[in-house]
């Protein structure tokens, strides 16, 4: 068995997922802990309470985290790398903690084409493990699709993220669904089964793609009149509203960045489950969408980075 | 003093607004009670306890009641009249209680520009009674923006209402900024103040219009980055957004009706805060926005609507 050679964690809000890892990058062991909105300022115990079996075996390894960890609700500030930000960057843009014996990779911001500002934390890190595990993602100008609670459309070029802009699809579509009457009792009740189901998910992206002129603000109560009017099931109304956001958000996206004259081939960096709902909205607009794990992807955009720090990084947290 | 001849009620989901009017239309008294939400299948004990006071003084008079209390969570059902729908439709599809002392206005239906059922429930009273305080908008094309939680557009051609469309603007407003992390804690603390708020409202109206080809879900990121980045303060959030979305559903609402070349003049018919914020949208494009308050507009068409009504009604509610 290779020898284990250091710790890598995805924090994000929700979720730690820490990762033990061989000197050549494999996966030995795995633990799993609270998201940094739970954690708070006990981040340090949270983490050294789940270290503690793998130092007793192997001694004392350097870490490196990713993820809203490095945010002000985290554990120490790691600021935005602004764009466009390669891997050097980041891994420049690292902050140092314990002796240098743990590291918190820093989000990248920028101003994106509607000229507002955007920032991501913890997509970079499953960026530059795409770019590792699929290495003509860091050759030319790409799109890239990270689906999550907040959408990320990132732009890299030769391997440096240019741009990106978020689309806050997935908290739209938690919120509507659980607290709008514009979904429905039924949809609630049946839970997240429904958003995959393949008819009223197909409904909601057709409906979405019916009228390109349309707003989504403007098609969103038809998940309500639809069922008022027998024409959609209750228990399909979760998925179609899936649909309908998912639909718009990606031909939305689509049409904005059509001006960067990015590849047909807009890869999905993410969760399996909605990542297979994104690529088939890719793919109803002509776009082949291959698809990368984004647990493997940051875990191996960790590894990567911890190769790349100084061996005594410049900055330091507190 | 005039003689009491009709109580008149606007019964919506939330709220009972009920009218003791004269033989003129004049209004002599007023009285609140809860909406159908609330009433449930009490509706008719509800009323009962209002009109005691009046029935006492002036016997039994007829009542007419428009809103959500003709919808199936209401008192009784009465059924959407499809488009294109008059007054006359609308007194013809009134549903009779209580020996015809009582009457229900039917809400009113279409299939949409987006192919899309369409309905509304109240607003098609304040419709015929805009149209009889202000007789201009019942000739020729018009486009009516009854702005609200479910804000519709309506288009009536000579009186008649020949389409609407819905957008849930208020709804979404309301989720956001009491759910969403976008808005985040101080909007809320702040409370409803701050939607009026000039500066914040007129940049979120103005980010709105910036770039037309954006969809709302790839702006609305926009009110979090905005405070991250330091460019925008935590009690201007919600007034931000709320020009977002205001700003978004004006400025989509009129590129959708473009096609029926309505008049530069867009009425306003509703609560006077929230009118006045659709009608600097409005204006923000370049329209001219009278404005016309929605209580006086329901009663002068449920007094319309009376007076209307066949001696005996042809359908009856149980």
């Amino acid at each position: 068995m290779a020898r284990a050679a250091l710790v890598a964690g995805d924090w994000g809000t929700s979720h730690l997922r820490l990762f033990l890892c061989a000197d050549d990058g494999s996966l030995l062991a795995r633990a799993d802990g609270p998201g940094v909105a739970q954690a708070r300022s006990a981040c340090a115990d949270v983490l050294d309470r789940l270290l503690q079996p793998w130092s007793r075996e192997h001694g004392d390894l350097p870490v490196v985290l990713c993820g809203m960890v490095g945010s002000t609700v985290g554990w120490t500030l790691a600021p935005y790398v602004p764009c466009p930000a390669g891997i050097e960057d980041l891994a420049h843009g690292c902050v140092a903690l314990r002796d240098e014996r743990l590291h918190i990779v820093p989000g990248v911001s920028c101003r994106n084409r509607l000229g507002a500002p955007d920032v991501m934390r913890g997509e970079e890190t499953q960026i530059v493990g795409a770019m590792q595990l699929a290495a003509d993602l860091a050759r030319g100008r790409q799109l890239l699709c990270l689906p999550g609670t907040h959408t990320k459309w990132v732009l890299p070029e030769d391997g440096r993220v240019v741009e990106l802009l978020t689309a806050p699809t997935g908290e739209l579509f938690a919120l509507l669904r659980e607290h709008s009457i514009l979904v429905g009792d039924a949809a609630t009740a049946s839970g997240a089964d429904t958003v995959t189901d393949g008819a009223g998910y197909q409904r909601g992206l057709s409906a979405a793609a019916a009228e390109p002129q349309a707003d989504l603000l403007h098609r969103l109560f038809e998940c309500r009149s639809r069922r008022l009017m027998g024409e959609l099931a209750a228990t399909d109304s979760a998925a179609f509203l899936s649909g309908l956001l998912i639909g718009n958000d990606v031909a939305g996206a689509l049409k904005l960045f059509a001006s960067a004259r990015v590849p047909k081939r807009v890869p999905v960096i993410g969760a399996p489950g909605l990542g297979a709902l994104y690529a088939r909205a890719l793919a109803a607009q002509g776009r082949e969408a291959p698809m990368l794990e984004g647990t493997a992807a940051a875990l191996a955009g960790l590894v990567r980075l911890q190769q790349l720090l100084p061996e005594h990084s410049l900055t330091h947290g507190h």
